[in-house]
């Protein structure tokens, strides 16, 4: 499997708006995107720390699985992603070894990126996305 | 704040030999150094994945906070650690913005960095490191 970098660590948080007093406003991190994902029922803002993004997730719906993440554990790290190069192939080599895929094929994600997550019950309870940029 | 990128991310695990069976074993991640942290009563692995680094956190007593963590919420991320340059004045400014601090001046950490943690009541749910070398 071809990882390169931690692509970014995903936030699960009630407010954007107040979660970014501290990472702006305390860290000096800045936000350079705030995105909606519909399908996701998420909004998300970007912050860039070396190679890897902070990524925070406000639930947009209370049906939204960050919403109900933040019900049943409070607000909190959400997962982490890789970047790799062959997404396809790398989520053939889990599937092989037996892990289980929340996402069989990669789907379209947040900044145009390939995504598919693995099932925080394979990963020793760390939900793991992969992702791939495959429009550089 | 003077932060470079992300140190390491720390994943609270039952045991470090099982879960590399799936960094080392799956996502072809190597395990370069295992170290023990006497004072938090842990067992460290770490894997290089770009800048950043995955640290393991086994505990290696019951009363390790690391265990209480796996004892409450299972196993799974336990904290995001960010290098800084001038640590000491990274504690200042964060003291200054009225968050609280688990470590009001930096101590040694695993691999001989200088550290401190903030806590997660002031970051949003996320236990939060700051972390500087200050051997290189």
């Amino acid at each position: 499997m071809d990882i390169s970098h931690i692509e970014h660590i995903g936030i699960a948080v009630k407010s954007i708006e107040e979660t970014s007093k501290y990472y702006e406003g305390v860290l000096g991190l800045k936000c350079y995107a705030i995105e909606e994902v519909a399908d996701q029922k998420v909004k998300t803002a970007f912050f860039k720390v070396g190679q890897t993004k902070i990524e925070l997730l406000e639930p947009t719906a209370e049906d939204s699985t960050v919403a109900k993440f933040i019900e049943n554990r409070g607000e909190g790290i959400h997962h982490i992603a890789f970047c790799v190069n062959g997404i396809e192939k790398c989520l053939s080599e889990v599937e092989l070894a037996g892990l289980r895929l929340i996402d069989k094929a990669p789907r379209k994600g947040a900044e145009g990126l390939s995504i598919a997550f693995l099932h925080p019950k394979s990963t020793f309870g760390v939900l793991t996305e992969m992702c791939e940029n495959k429009n550089k």
